[in-house]
Parts: C-alpha cells; structure tokens; sequence
C-alpha cells in the first residue's frame, strides 16, 4: 500500500502478541516494562495493563515514538514519564465495564447481595427488606466516558437522576448541573457516584465536610480513583453509621488486609475491576490496531495526553 | 359523590392499615388471615404479602366481595381457595423490583461480587477477571411484566438480548422468538433469565435436559417461581461444574440450611425479594387506593385473576 511503512510495536507480553492479529508490514516485539533497555527503535510501546505512574521510570533509556497505555486514567504520568515521551491513554477501552461495575456496585448494595452472600455460608433464607434502586435520587459527579456510561445505564431502572459536572449544560441525557451546586444536591441524593478524573481539584474531594453533608444511609460509589476520596474521613462516617459504601478503589491499594472498611457492615469492595472484564482485550485490541494503522499511514496516533 | 357508597375493607396488619390515606367514605378493618372469620361483609379483603396457596383455606367462612392478594405469581389459588371468592392479584407492584434483582443477580454474578464480598472478610484484594456483562448473549424466557422488565434494563448493556415467548412475534422491544425456537437458542446464550409463571407448561422446565443444553459456564437466573427449575437437575450440573445459578426463587423455598447449593462455587441466591424493596409499599397502596375506587364507584376492580 503506498505511503505505508513498516512499523515497529512492542507489547508487555507474549499473550498479547499471540493474540493480536497485526496487518501486514507490522512487527510485534515483546518488551515488559522493566526489562533493560533493548537499543531498538520502536514506533509504538504498548504499557502494561495495571501500572502504578512511578513504575514509568522504568522506561529512561527506551526509545519509542509514542506509548500506548491500557489505563485511560493518566494522573501521575507526567510527573514520572522520562523526557521525550508521547503518551496515549486508552479512551473507550474501560468506560464501559466501569460503568457496568458502578450499577454492579449500586445494584448488589442497594438490594443486599453482600448479606445474602454472607448468609448463604450458614445455610441461611436471610429474608430482609433493602431499599433497591427504584424511585432513588443518584447523583453521578462528572460526565466524561465512565459517567456517561452510569448514566446511561441507570436510566431505565426509574430513577431521579441528577448529574453534575464542572459546568452546568444541557446533553442529549438532560440537564448537567455545575459544580457550584454540589452543596445544595448532595443532602438530596439517597446514592452519590464518583465518576472524575483524579487531578489536584478531585484530590479528596470526599472529605470530612462532604461526607457530613450526604443525607444519613445514604451509598457512596468510587469508581473513580482511590484518593479522591478520603480514607480516613470515608472510615469514620461509615462507622458511626452515617453511610454505606461501595468501592471499586481506595487510597491506598491495594487496601491493607487489617483496614477496618473491609469488614464493616454497609461496605461493599471490589479490587479495582472496573474495566477488568472478559471483553477488555478485544476492546483494547481494536484501539491498538486503529493506532497502528494512523502510525503506518504516517499520521499521529490518537488519544495523546501527555508529551514529556 | 353521587352512586358511591361505604366501602369497607379489611387489611391484614396494623401497618398497612396506619399508612394508608382512604378517600372519605372508606372504613378500613384489620383482620389478619389466620384469624377466626369476622361475620362482617368485607366488600375488599387484602391478603398477607407472602402466602402460601394452601393457607387461602383460612378464608373459609369469611365473606368478602373480592380479594386483593399483594404478589403477582398466584399459582395454586385456584385449587386452594375455599368457593365463591373472587382473587385479583397485584399487577404493576412487582415486575419492577423483580427485573432490578434480575439484573442485581446477573451483574452480581458476571462481575464477581460473591467472590469479593467473601475474600473482604480476610481482607483480601482478590483480583479476579470475570467476564462482565457486555458482548453477552442473554436469552430471556417470558415477555410478561417481569420479562419486560428485565429487556428493559438489559438493553443499555450493550448485551445482544434474545427474547422467548410461547409464539413469535415482534413488539417495541424487537423481535420475540417462538417458543419451539428454545431447543435451538439454549446452547447459544451466556445467560438464561427465567421470567415464565408457574404452570403446568412451565413446572420443571428447567430439568436435566434443559440443563444439559445450556453452554458450558452459563448462568441460569431464576426470579420466576422455584418449581421451574428441578432443584436436583440444577444441583448436579452446577457440582458438576457445568453452569453457574443465580436465584430468587427455590423449590422447596426456603431452601433447607444444609442445601448443598447454599455453598458451591457459582452460585448466587437471594432469599426470594425479588418485589419486596422500600417502593413497594407505595406501588402497592397505589394499586389498592384503585381498587377501591373502582369498586365504590360500582365497578369491578381490575386484575381479577380466579373465581372460584
């Protein structure tokens, strides 16, 4: 084909480059993060699925002329990426499994899965009444790719959805409130989802003054990222009994085994799931290959969002 | 009002009967199934939530014009209930709540949560892979209201729905597949939701055979009635590792405490609440709030599903 070249891939592990199935003029390379420096040239690097940002050090000395990571969230990369790096982050590869995770989370705490589970040991017909989803106010906080996918999902379960992102606006799901009026929606809402990116503005935004301010029982939901939540703040309100939890993240993670949020009643806690599903790497695979395609056509791959 | 008179109507507790608001001409009585019959000609009389049909017999000797029962399933009434009674069963209370289980106990299952909920008590960070809900074949059996329901919700999922009825037809939701389509479909679909009534076509229709069709890891999801899975069929393929169960519902219900499937890997059972949540006391009076205003107007009250 004219105006194509051959181009150099590197992928984390050999499970990947067997299954990926690369057009020809492609040439997959395996190098895991963390193995020395190999000298080539490598026109795309493909990151490993879950990596803390520090672990990028490891990349001093590695040439490539981008990075393709397989974590849309990117905070921290730009504080450790070596110099001379162009990082892409994987949009539409996890968004949707958070979004279903979230409503896994929602759904499981607000009809009592985590009791029935526990019950079920003992052989026990634990027959009890939770409040379900029905007729329940959610408010999600941001509107990028997971909270559209809360969002969407949550629509047909007859709830009073409330969204609020950094500015108020009208979408094609309704009304977005601004972040101004956080103050007077959170009392209201019965279950609050965390939905932000973390950056310095997200930094524990569940603290102390906001827990006290969500209506008593009310179900707080983090898909987002561990910190934007205080741990220490969250571990009080639930204790005291304020309000329940459900977690697909913490600060920090893992979350120590003797943290007393694992075992305290009205907590519900997946190890960082959300875009950890069967169908990941066939979403992950169609990225890589269309960035594949831009690079062998001598365009910019997409989803750039840190140059160091 | 012109043509309304008195209507008097029995209630089974205290609780339902101090809720209620009753328009003005209405006198509301409490008198609990069980208890010796009254005399007194109750134009409604509202039946306990949970009954079994056998327990109608107390109803011998009691006279009431019509009956309000507050579940929607009313198999076995029709053999049960003493003659001369008329039994309305309570439709649009339920089928809500029921599909929002429905789709508790599939992502539940999908996403791992049973998993996480029983490693949280060791504080274990048990990172697991599950194959999640989208890219799905879900078959539904059933297009009434919880059938429906259950579409309903599923759809934004991005799963690919395929939906059975006894004849095939197509309706708002697409197309519906006939029922001698069953044989074909079973081996095709990751999860089976069994939302049918109980009766004589539908007792034990999930058996060994229908068992041994489905796909090998499949998830069979019951909020229908217990009878339509054969218990023992069931046990023996999910021990034989063959498929994974989630269930509402069980035969016999409770579930005996030293059950086998109460503890074997891939199985989910909620102590049958699938309608029972915070909403559904108002969706119920709302329901009977009607009855009674059909019936001090003259009419018939709706959903009149047995005379006996």
């Amino acid at each position: 084909m004219v105006g194509r070249m051959t181009v150099i891939v590197a992928v984390p592990d050999t499970e990947m480059r067997d299954r990926l199935n690369p057009p020809p003029g492609v040439e997959l390379v395996v190098w895991p993060l963390g193995a020395p420096p190999t000298g080539t040239r490598f026109d795309l690097l493909v990151l490993p699925y879950m990596i803390a940002a520090p672990a990028l050090r490891a990349l001093a000395g590695q040439k490539a002329s981008y990075l393709q990571a397989q974590m849309l969230g990117f905070d921290g990369v730009a504080e450790h990426l070596p110099a001379g790096n162009v990082y892409c982050n994987a949009v539409d590869v996890h968004e949707a499994a958070t979004g279903e995770l979230a409503l896994a989370l929602i759904l499981a705490s607000q009809r009592g899965i985590p009791h029935f589970v526990t019950a079920a040991r003992d052989g026990e017909w634990a027959h009890e009444r939770y409040p379900g989803l029905a007729m329940q106010r959610v408010l999600v906080l941001g509107t990028g790719g997971v909270g559209r996918q809360v969002a969407q999902r949550l629509l047909p379960f007859d709830v009073d959805l409330v969204r609020i992102a950094r500015s108020a606006r009208v979408d094609d799901l309704g009304a977005v409130h601004g972040w101004d009026e956080l103050e007077t929606l959170l009392p209201q809402a019965d279950i609050v989802v965390l939905a932000v990116p973390l950056d310095d503005s997200t930094r524990s935004l569940a603290d102390d003054q906001f827990l006290a301010a969500m209506a008593p029982g009310s179900l707080l939901v983090n898909v987002a990222r561990g910190p934007v939540v205080d741990t220490e703040a969250l571990t009080r309100a639930v204790s005291a009994g304020r309000i329940r939890a459900a977690l697909d993240v913490t600060d920090p993670e893992p979350l120590p085994s003797d943290h007393p949020l694992w075992t305290m009643p009205g907590v519900l806690i997946s190890p960082h799931v959300g875009g950890d599903v069967g169908s990941m790497s066939r979403r992950f695979d169609r990225l890589l290959l269309e960035q594949i395609d831009l690079i062998a056509s001598g365009k910019s791959p997409k989803n750039v969002v840190v140059r160091t």
